[in-house]
């Protein structure tokens, strides 16, 4: 992993370029990966940002932007006991929406996120800017929880570039 | 329909806001209306304009990027015939790209992108700038063909544009 990888130094397209050069160029080995997305509290800005880079086709299957509980369960196979007892903002929703696009893709790597981006959604418990991510992958699915500053816009702006980075930790963690 | 929605005068976030502000006074007066769409050429940025409005949860039910053609098929059922026989760009596709995501989400409308963002996938048929746009609603599904100027990035703001207005033009025509 190299050292700017492990903060927030970039944005979040600059991460998405490096997330683009780095499967070109497994790619390129024949070590080809696909990757799929899950986005809750992001809207569909992982995906945006993905796709951007020309020529994204070649490892970017697609996501889906599952904004309704009944989205998360029906396409994403998030079950529905998670839903009613931990919640769409949880590291377990979290999990089962990236194994569930992972599965819906087939896809090497999937990466979700669900929050409250705000300002509406907030709990005691679950105030805004809680962002859970998670990565499915072959081997398996890990998840991890933010606090991200700021309202709607910033907070799904970080979350963004935190899904990103995530999926690009994971690449790079991933032998050919 | 007003005059100024006839015309690309507003930019995509505009769009959407009024898509926003209209879809919330449809739901006051008792009359809600859900939403969901399927991109291919614009990889989310529809799903993520109509997001960044805070409420939008309230009618947005979610969205499929449908990147590969095993997606657009399998998440969204287009047909194989129309696939092999149309291709992924083609009226028709984005027709059945429309009323999948309708089905998928149980959404009161839809709408949906396919289209070469370019700088590869061009052929002499099938220029970068081509896209078709298609809206499904109870009724009906329409899909409209456009010919956009200018590389990836404008090609696809332009079809995010024009996917945010036709969905609202086909939300001003519905009688409540």
């Amino acid at each position: 992993m190299s050292p700017e990888s492990e903060s927030f130094l970039g944005n979040a397209q600059d991460i998405a370029s490096r997330v683009h050069a780095l499967l070109l160029e497994r790619l390129q080995q024949a070590h080809g990966l696909t990757v799929a997305t899950a986005e809750s509290c992001t809207g569909g800005n992982v995906a945006a940002r993905l796709t951007a880079n020309a020529g994204s086709s070649d490892y970017f299957l697609g996501g889906i932007v599952a904004y309704s509980n009944q989205a998360k369960a029906t396409l994403l196979h998030v079950n529905r006991d998670t839903l009613e007892t931990r919640g769409a903002v949880s590291a377990e929703c979290a999990r089962e929406m990236a194994a569930g696009a992972r599965q819906a893709f087939a896809a090497d790597f999937a990466v979700s996120t669900t929050g409250i981006a705000g300002p509406g959604g907030a709990t005691a418990r679950k105030p805004v800017g809680l962002v859970y991510i998670a990565l499915a992958t072959a081997d398996e699915v890990t998840a991890e929880e933010f606090h991200f500053p700021g309202g709607r816009a910033l907070v799904t702006d970080a979350a963004t570039e935190a899904a990103l980075l995530m999926l690009l930790r994971g690449i790079e963690a991933r032998q050919p």
